[in-house]
């Protein structure tokens, strides 16, 4: 087996815990597969240089950002290379321009163009774990660049990808994907597969397990990621193709997601003519804010109400650009709402089941939760209703689609 | 102008220290110079990383240990160059691997072979101030390598030969060379000038300003060095040629050293015939234990004794090595002797002047001083003396020889 294996700044925090890390890959080692081992750096590290840098400079270059910010993920993977060879396992380190990870010059967000695999390959075959530093690269001048937040996801996926490796594994704190946040349902179930498509769907509405351009890259490469906690055993998540889960196991929704960090504004009564939707959602992406959930319902007696969300902290800001733009189109006025919360049902089976839906407002009606918006997509749907009542949804919803754990307390 | 700037530990300690390394930088361009700086880590942080690779193995990988503590110069020259861009002064960061400073494998204490020129040269023709971490480099294959402590000296006066820079400036915590150390004389001077020999003799002697190895290139390469404090204004000292500086100032003694971290061995009665010094050294240098001076003199009856100081750590061990080295070629036994001093002085001028040695030694007598060994080269004349003189002898010396200053409290 070739296997990649990634580890996030929690599990590299101290030189007890690359201790930790240093055993894992032994023990995979001494069954004979070979390992490349992605790190991050030690948690905090990313965050003490970017204020070092922004101690000088709201807006610091990001080219030299870049040069100070690849320096953690550096220093974590030569610490666990001198672990390795002090517990007498050949190791070496490679950083971003030996290997050599090519990206393009979009520093401080840039996306990877190629690897080159040769030096790796051969690395390996000489019966070496390669550590690489997640989250760098460089450009084709050489120039160093990073991947972004939770950018060491993407390197381990693409290395995984280049080397065509078995699997991928992501170790990281908490010890799976989960049927939805156990925070706030505590019968919420480690699922033991999902798909690529319902994990972007889970990863994006806020189970924040796996960095969101990785699995986009996972599912077009078609590698299996293994999404497993590094503080301990137990078998993760595998996160893989839509028929490699569906043949393992039969649910048809995967998890509950929940969001109450949004806003919602409706404009009202916009005269029902082409260009009217273009100049509202033009002014907002003007002036960089991203929008949510989009609902605009058919119109009565020439005029509509489009309702959309965004960001909390973009609330105040979107209603006075609407107010602004609602008297430039002919609309009634525009109304704001902070006190919502988006709660969804992902499941990649969805759309080819009757019922799902309905059972969905079912069972917010049941509970005396009014639905304010619905949107849906091919494996998600979506609805949002009054702040309050978001818990509640959630945990109600994740009991009726047959989520809940048995056993609480044995599982745990 | 073309100058290389070099700014060790302390004056890239904080954010407030790298602003005013920036101020000065600024300053030299805005009179049309083209400016290279070269930086060291954070005082502490090379100290800090090779902590934590002690914490997990005493004897470290050393590829990786220069993996490790490389990134130390990377952080300040990223944070340099980010200060100066917000400071409205184009600037742009150059790791080793990015330069490329090409050095020989032999990590953590790796010299360098090559140094390719073009980019620097294109980017300084575009205006801008090159960043360069001193003290890495990478080999021919693009392993990561570091010079040894004190390297980013090495590093700068590299770069001034191969740019053919009009000076290198070293930028430190002392204003320049003294000609003895100030701790022991209050009359200590500062040299506007010192020739490189005389700066190689006062270094290895204990006026740790600059890396030895600096010196040799700079000599080599006929590199100017200017050595000044980053904590204010000041002339500093010129590292330069013999011709240069005599032709500057006239005096023949540069300076007076002093050491007292060493210890005397003697070995008695050795008999006196070919290989019996070789016997000696080679036991010595087989235990990895480091010989300064070393006094044979003429025998008697057949028989000479053997005085060498090794350092003070070693002392007991090398006696130990002597005692039954002193029995397998017939001598009569081992003295040693800890509370020594070794005082020199350094000058240029000094072989072709009659009287300096009988001077230095009348000055020594007229104190009461004996003196147990001495030794002499081209440029120095040490005497090794009772430990408790060891201050005395520096500062009558450095009377006697002319170098006290005037007036104590104006020049300070």
């Amino acid at each position: 087996m070739l296997v990649v294996q990634k580890y996030g700044g929690t599990s590299v925090a101290d030189l007890d815990r690359i201790r930790s890390v240093a055993k894992r890959v032994i023990s995979y080692r001494e069954r004979g597969d070979k390992v490349v081992v992605v790190l991050s750096a030690m948690a905090g590290e990313t965050d003490r240089l970017l204020n070092l840098a922004n101690g000088i400079d709201k807006s610091p270059d990001e080219r030299e950002v870049d040069v100070l910010i690849s320096t953690g993920e550096q220093v974590t993977s030569a610490l666990l290379a001198i672990m390795l060879k002090c517990m007498f396992c050949d190791a070496i380190s490679m950083q971003g321009h030996q290997v050599r990870i090519v990206t393009d010059s979009s520093y401080t967000k840039a996306r990877i163009t190629a690897i080159e695999k040769e030096r790796l390959v051969s690395e390996l075959d000489k019966g070496r774990v390669v550590v690489v530093p997640g989250f760098q690269g460089v450009d084709e001048k050489g120039n160093i660049t990073t991947l972004g937040r939770g950018g060491s996801d993407t390197t381990a996926v693409a290395l995984a990808a280049v080397l065509q490796a078995d699997v991928c594994e992501i170790y990281t704190d908490v010890d799976g994907v989960y049927t939805t946040d156990p925070n706030i349902c505590d019968r919420a179930r480690r699922l033991d597969t999902i798909s690529y498509n319902e994990m972007l769907e889970m990863a994006s509405l806020g189970a924040k397990v796996l960095q969101i351009r990785s699995v986009e890259l996972a599912k077009k490469y078609n590698v299996p990621i293994l999404v497993k906690t590094s503080f301990g055993e137990g078998p993760g998540t595998l996160v893989c193709k839509e028929e490699s889960r569906m043949t393992m196991e039969k649910v048809v929704i995967a998890g509950v997601t929940y969001n109450k960090n949004e806003a919602k504004v409706t404009v009202r009564k916009v005269p029902d003519k082409p260009g009217m939707a273009a100049k509202v959602f033009t002014s907002l992406s003007d002036a960089n804010i991203v929008v949510d959930v989009i609902v605009q319902n058919v119109s009565k007696k020439d005029k509509t109400d489009i309702t959309f969300t965004v960001p909390k902290v973009d609330a105040k800001k979107a209603y006075k650009i609407m107010e602004k733009t609602a008297k430039e189109v002919g609309a009634e006025g525009v109304s704001i709402d902070e006190d919502i919360a988006k709660v969804s049902i992902v499941g990649s089976g969805m759309m080819s089941h009757a019922g799902i839906a309905s059972k969905m407002f079912t069972v917010l009606a049941e509970e005396g939760i009014n639905i304010e918006a619905i949107t849906t997509s091919e494996i998600k749907l979506s609805c949002v209703i009054e702040g309050k009542y978001g818990q509640l949804a959630v945990q109600a919803l994740h009991r009726a689609f047959g989520l809940d754990r048995e056993e609480v307390e044995e599982e745990r």
